[in-house]
């Protein structure tokens, strides 16, 4: 147990300011001494928030919901325990990272695709998983692909769900909701149990692999919306689509344009309008990817092209052929025509590995948007980069997404940051918005700022109907105040029943 | 409240023998209602089962799983609350059936399919999705396809799933997590509350349809299993796949050739080959189907052709004009060359409509197998059909799939019945068996004999890790039993949490 307060300090910072403070530390080896840290929480009533890689950078780090807490850090329990090429599956435990799995994969069997978020390569898949995290290949709903959790009680009894719950089940890794009560939804976005092990279903690589990237006018949002959503629907796009806007498209290399900056903290809209010059950017930027034989592409390209051609001012695919082009020769590509390609294919190569499952650390660079340099390793906790995340659920459908959208808009105007915006059309029928809210929190009262920006723009969205799928350590007090009264009820007398002495993760996904 | 004991003798019926009784009925008509029923059967420590449409046929019809229970009929909670044909989903109550949103859909969007069981018409679909039951399209995983559940706690408190337990929440019909814990799958093969209210997601109408159907020989059962598992983890075929055995064909029309009956109560092996021919099937016979543009379906059946063909004795497809021909000429199609025409497009024309999501009361013909006559209208319960099923859930690998078929065959040498089986392919990676045990309830000894032959097949699978996907209440106490002490008093720990006094269906899915 690591009690030096020096090193408990760095467990307790995030991307933005909280006073929660860190009791102390356990890594725990094995399931077994899980269990004992639980059985003696439970006797000690010592509150202990379990963390797997601490890397859930935006929504708190490895910071827990409350203060005091101990930390139980899971990132030694890091064994791919199975690894099948016919059945297409992983059975990990909860340190074991994205960059592990995949570098294991390549190992032993290639022709398997892991799913992989947009965080770093050294993020938990676990951790990413029972937070209902999503990625970009058809496997994209994390946790719709996976099964087979093994749990530890805040009592420190071990149970396990689905199949699992019977010896010897054949069936426990490939089939989700086993016989009975399906429980597992329970340890995802809780404080009912520590996930030590789950299985994750892998996608075969596809024999043919083509992504394509957009560009659309402001005006084109809600056609796009209607035909995003009957592509998905009719089975022609199967992963994730993701439409950002153009502020996410200009602060991705975290390059802040400081000789332009104007002292109000914003970015000036001169320098807004140069930068998307600069990137050849639109008000919104979509990608997404084909997945199948040859044929199967060519198919579903041909509907890409008849619903998206009309709504974007530019539509370009790439597969592995082009892009190997582009990123040798480094001159002007016509999909590239009038912008900077280096800088360009910079991000589009790491959007174009992640549809393919590879996971990448380009994505945080936009963490240092506001920094004045940006490391060569990436640790936006250490670097008191300023990022918290809100994100917020609507139909996919074009006047809801547009309200959301305008909402963003509206509340950003009266604080000093941009509204950075990457939509994702995660199901058939549902869309994502994920804001960043991004500063430099060594500039005086800019985390008191972010905060209210924070605080100001999840109520708003929530007034509108617009709830967040997922809550970081900032959100959690104010998103759970709002749920149904009874509803509140039954969660409370669920965690009453597993956890009597309420020491497990206190104050997480509850008000 | 019902007591006449004739109308309760009759909901105590099911396709096989109990000696549980009904202690009375209600019929609620409204939530209100249902909440009412538990406050009382909580008071009063009553204990009540809830029916939908009671056709939980061969599972046990609407038999509560312990003896002396009150029956709530769900039934006349009809109303279908919402039909979105943008999103394409419904929004419906319990009472619902299958022919109900059928005929809703036609008439007001019949662009948008349901996913159909192959039960009957009058099944009910929340019925079903809290079974976990499962149908013939893509959309075939019936509760991976549902969301935002309304459930009345034995209490009598209200609360609803996902995002539905925050007020306004646009996404609640689109988004199946909401956010927090996932509790719906609480309220699935369980007896911890009564769903009052669903949303189904809905299929839209593919461009284009193209169904197949396949035989094969005993010995391609395991490349066959390899090459499906391969089609469906690729995506080519993106809906369930079926290969029943040739019992399972010869059956279909519930007619037993009584004429070549030797005493044995077991159909003679010379009957079994000449039925054989007159079918002209094969020892496994398959079908799915693809869905998509003409060229979507093209590229996908290549993939079809190329992997099935090798393994197939015969491959053929099947769409909307073909079909149209076949039925309009009733003369020796080539598909049917040599075989019974009008028979053959009996049973196929079912299963392909079923693969459109259109369901049929065709399938139950197959529940008169050992009954002297067949109705115009099927009631197995009145007609004292004996059908009990017993499933178990084996890895799509042609090693496990073999060892579970040869433990049903093995079984069934002992007992006088035939094993007449329905594999699915219900996931990538999963295969269901249902086999069915079809007998004569008015032959004496007969229910014996057929529930001996399910409690040893099923304790034969289980020991050898195959554990079905589902129970009956002829089913739940031997399966129970095997499940692991730890998870057995985790889920009575949350019975005793929301069930204090155990006055909703006690036994059901529990020892």
């Amino acid at each position: 147990m690591i009690v030096d307060p020096a090193l408990l300090a760095m467990r307790a910072r995030a991307t933005f300011a909280s006073d929660h403070r860190v009791a102390a530390l356990v890594r725990p080896g094995s399931v077994t001494q899980v269990q004992a840290c639980m059985r003696i929480a439970a006797s000690q009533r010592i509150p202990v928030y379990p963390v797997s890689s601490g890397r859930n950078w935006g929504y708190g780090s490895s910071l827990p919901a409350s203060d005091g807490n101990a930390i139980i850090d899971l990132s030694r329990m890091n064994a791919i325990l199975e690894i099948n090429p016919r059945l297409a599956y992983a059975t990990i435990e909860p340190g074991v990272t994205q960059r592990q799995l995949m570098q294991a994969l390549q190992d032993i069997t290639p022709a398997l695709w892991l799913d992989a978020t947009g965080s770093s390569p050294d993020c938990s898949i676990i951790g990413n998983t029972v937070e209902r995290g999503f990625g970009h290949t058809p496997y994209g709903d994390h946790f719709g692909h996976a099964c087979a959790l093994q749990v530890v009680l805040p009592d420190g009894r071990l149970v396990e769900t689905g199949f699992g719950q019977f010896p010897g089940a054949a069936a426990t890794p490939v089939y989700r909701w086993g016989v009975g009560p399906a429980i597992d939804g329970l340890f995802t976005q809780s404080n009912l149990g520590i996930v030590t092990r789950m299985t994750v279903w892998l996608m075969p690589e596809p024999a043919y692999f083509q992504a394509f990237f957009l560009r659309a006018r402001e005006s084109a949002l809600e056609p796009m919306v209607d035909a995003l959503r009957t592509l998905r629907l009719e089975g022609s796009l199967r992963s994730s689509i993701h439409l950002v806007n153009a502020f996410k498209v200009i602060s991705s290399d975290g390059r802040f344009p400081w000789g332009l900056a104007d002292g109000t903290g914003r970015l000036p809209e001169e320098a807004t309008r140069q930068l998307i010059a600069r990137w050849g950017c639109q008000a919104w930027n979509g990608s997404g990817a084909l997945y199948g034989s040859r044929a199967q592409v060519a198919a579903s390209r041909r509907r890409v092209l008849e619903l998206l051609r009309p709504v974007a001012t530019e539509l370009r695919f790439l597969d592995d052929r082009t892009i190997g082009i582009a990123g040798r020769l480094r001159t002007p590509y016509k999909w590239f025509t009038g912008v900077d390609l280096a800088q360009a294919m910079a991000l589009v190569k790491p959007v174009y590995e992640l549809m393919k499952g590879i996971p990448t650390s380009r994505m945080l660079a936009s963490t240092y948007w506001r920094k004045r340099e940006i490391p060569d390793e990436f640790d936006p906790d250490r670097d008191r980069c300023g990022l918290i995340w809100v994100n917020a659920v609507a139909p996919a459908d074009p006047v809801q997404v547009r309200r959301m959208v305008t909402i963003v808009e509206t509340v950003f105007r009266k604080h000093p940051f941009e509204p950075a915006m990457s939509m994702t059309l995660r199901t058939e029928r549902a869309v994502d918005n994920i804001i960043s809210i991004t500063y430099d929190r060594d500039r005086d009262g800019e985390d008191e700022r972010a905060m209210a920006c924070h605080d100001e723009l999840l109520s708003a969205l929530m007034d509108e109907g617009f709830y967040p799928y997922r809550l970081g350590v900032q959100s959690m007090a104010l998103a759970a105040q709002r749920r149904d009264p009874s509803a509140r009820e039954l969660i409370d007398r669920l965690k009453h029943a597993l956890d009597p002495h309420g020491t497990l993760a206190p104050g997480r996904y509850a008000g």
